[in-house]
């Protein structure tokens, strides 16, 4: 059967939870009394449909059924668990909680709230025990942190069971063992926060700059590992305790406006070397070096995919050093005899390309074959400008034939031969090399299309020109072994 | 000519430097005291060597020439640029300042410093405007920011050409314009490093459980957008202004260690939400969570690739569901009339698959159908496990026809036919779907392999078994329309 949740408070947060138990599978109950919140919420999933499905490998459930109620206690009927996300008053959460209790006795009430301790939120309840926190972050629908923190009237079962409902909708709840106010994460972010506010009042710097010095620079390394696991590797070799002797007397440094500081002394040391080693002494520090760096090379190629914050200036970097590169096979394909297959792509083997027997993945060797013929394309005039302008060159037909490995860190290049060509069409044939290794061809047929009709039509007399004089200069090379073979067909 | 750089101090820091130095084809003068420094900075560069240039779309410069030397005149020789990375004692930095420029006259020094301002290292020198801070993030060689703060004895010219050093090996200089300690990214640092040590001191969390509170949460959030424009967006369509009314006056909440607090009044509300108005007002909310979400699922995916951090919370969940879905397949296969293709994929379109045409990427499509292969691999008891056991089917030769466009966020799906199939090899015939459209089919034979010797060999009894039992369900269909096709070959 459907597990039901009733959300009450239907705002980012709110709506952020409904997305998650919905895409889910679970069916959920609405209540909120602002007239905008079907509104609200539909914006919410529209986000979250196009974005958390997109983090599973395994179909998703069905997604679950969405209901809106005028009053607290048809929202909840039929649910196993409320998410309360009402605003920051502990009066109105207190209201809530008798509404939701006297409809449903038993049911199980998370509440969002950032920093209202359990036993705050249970005064004046006929059953404490059902009233717990579960603190997310936004956007729920993606990040998984849920912080569960109880009070001593919550027995275990309940902090289980809030445990179980989290991990069922793919969080990751973290059980705060003592109840503080705020939790972990807002404490955090409280810190900051102050210390930021303080940075703009006396105009040291401005929202961007503060922006930027956080994207840039540590907030990479938090998105995969943490505060410590961090200093752990900054220690070099010699690990925490070394972290600790170099920088910890700087605890007392009068850098920012926040003073008070724990006293610097061994049992501090010792306490948080020897918990560092139970979270992270499994792994050497250059074990450690090679997951941080692989993680954070997995962040900037996602940024630099889509062209924001630190991706934009590898881009940019990137270009500085394009214009010369092109211009130099450019150069090449005007000098050369250009009787010979054109160098079109060298890169490294990226930690995202590998599969699970430590080899490039098949699709990979496609991929790099499509970076080559883009390069191509770029240097004969049909580069980003021209698809802007309406005229592309499609793929139709691609036969790949895998002859050997390409391992992580290997240089690959691709080397292309052009087969024919005509002002509609050309087949390409590419070797993609490791060292002088043939460890993959890919024979191709694109087609030059213009886009808003998808007909094929004849490039534009300038490409075509470019195109035409490798042709010719490729039309004495021996057809390569494996062109114009079927899958499957003898040899 | 190669420029040259000089790495006064090797450790993490100036390895790092080092690292960055080389790899962007500057040739790097070293010196360090420290008789290990050779083998501490060849340990970075592996690291660097493996990180860095797969960054890059464009081939990196011929690596620099790495030298070691003793004395730091010899180092610094020929240097148009020293970056000094030695330990936090002015005294020492003031020493090392002062043989560089005996040395070498003229020459611009940058400070690795994390806290002393520019008019303190200048101290005592006979040329102060040209020493500056550079202070880098560890990693140096895959972290942009570098905070570039100077004195005012610092002319323009000098910041802009240290400026222009950090751009030309890919970094992102934030030039700081007000002198303060331990410049912007540190301060938010020491803020979170006492605040965390607080906790660990009276025992509300461990290191693991702060780190997982960072990294499950607001850290991920930190890698793209930072502090002013994740907030922005928690404003909901409000924005900024909203926010500060909402959160402002928790600001005296006594959640913290550390009190002191602006104070909350119009002018400061003014100030942040002028500031943040000129840094994300191009952007609506909803734009702005767009391109958060696709962020977050790029750096998600990436921790998934990796099963690290938040990725592994998501592997997880997928695994939960991955009994069931894969037992549902195999249900299908032994109760099914079986004369039809297997539906062995569905999942959505996601934002790292698709090209500048807005089109899914034409390697996409061989990663589905490899996506879909492995799946029916799964099915008939060639997994992971069989893997590891040291057998395997690897793909021999492919061939892929685009029928038409995916775009992103469509649901796609493969239906596998099995053309032919003997105990060393199988023949597959993949329609990729979306809806009642076949965007592109791939046919591939695939053999199975003995890793170990590469030699294609029968396959388990109890796989074999399994796969025969397909094929000669999939015996009786017809021949798919684009079977057995050589590329450009007429229809």
């Amino acid at each position: 059967m459907t597990r039901k949740a009733a959300i009450i408070g239907g705002g980012v947060i709110g709506g952020g939870w409904a997305a998650r138990f919905l895409l889910n599978g679970w069916d959920v109950g609405v209540f909120d009394p602002d007239p905008e919140a079907e509104r609200k919420i539909a914006a919410v999933m529209a986000n979250a449909r196009l974005a958390l499905p997109s983090l599973s490998d395994v179909p998703m459930p069905v997604e679950g059924k969405l209901t809106f109620h005028g009053t607290i206690g048809d929202a909840v009927e039929g649910a196993e668990y409320v998410q309360e996300s009402v605003s920051e008053r502990i009066e109105l959460k207190h209201k809530v909680y008798a509404q939701l209790q006297q409809a449903h006795p038993g049911v199980l009430i998370g509440s969002s709230t950032s920093g209202f301790k359990a036993s705050d939120l249970q005064k004046g309840s006929p059953a404490p025990h059902n009233i717990i926190v579960a603190h997310p972050f936004n956007p729920v629908y993606l990040l998984p942190l849920s912080e569960i923190s109880g009070s001593p009237a919550n027995p275990a079962e309940v902090v289980e069971r809030t445990v179980r409902i989290m991990k069922d909708i793919g969080m990751f709840p973290l059980v705060i063992r003592h109840e503080i106010d705020a939790f972990i994460g807002n404490r955090f972010l409280e810190a900051v926060w102050r210390e930021a506010l303080w940075m703009l009042k006396d105009g040291i710097a401005t929202t961007t700059e503060i922006d930027e010095a956080i994207r840039m620079g540590f907030g990479l390394r938090w998105g995969q590992m943490g505060l410590f696991e961090t200093y752990r590797i900054a220690g070099g070799e010699a690990g925490m305790r070394h972290f600790m002797a170099q920088f910890g007397p700087t605890l007392k440094w009068p850098w920012s406006k926040l003073m008070d500081v724990p006293e610097f002394n061994e049992e501090l040391v010792d306490l948080v070397a020897g918990q560092s080693d139970a979270q992270s002494g499994m792994y050497t520090i250059r074990e450690l070096e090679r997951i941080r760096d692989q993680n954070l090379v997995g962040f900037l190629r996602a940024l630099k995919d889509r062209n924001w914050g630190a991706g934009k200036v590898l881009k940019e970097h990137d270009e500085r050093r394009a214009e010369a590169f092109h211009a130099d096979l450019q150069a090449r394909l005007e000098t050369d005899a250009k009787a010979a297959p054109l160098l079109m792509y060298q890169g490294q083997v990226l930690p995202g390309w590998i599969d699970y027997n430590g080899h490039m993945t098949e699709s990979r060797y496609y991929f790099v074959n499509s970076e080559a013929i883009d390069n191509l394309l770029r240097t004969i005039g049909a580069g980003m400008d021209y698809v802007a302008a309406g005229h592309s060159f499609y793929s139709a037909e691609t036969h790949i034939r895998h002859l050997g490995e390409a391992k992580l860190g290997d240089q690959i290049r691709a080397e292309v031969q052009i087969l024919s060509a005509d002002q509609k069409r050309f087949q390409s044939f590419v070797r993609l090399m490791v060292g002088e290794t043939c460890v993959a061809t890919v024979e191709q047929l694109c087609l030059h299309v213009k886009m808003a009709e998808g007909k094929t039509v004849p490039a534009a007399p300038e490409v075509w020109a470019r195109l035409e004089a490798i042709a010719k200069a490729h039309a004495g090379l021996p057809l390569p072994e494996g062109a114009g073979r079927a899958v499957g067909q003898p040899r």
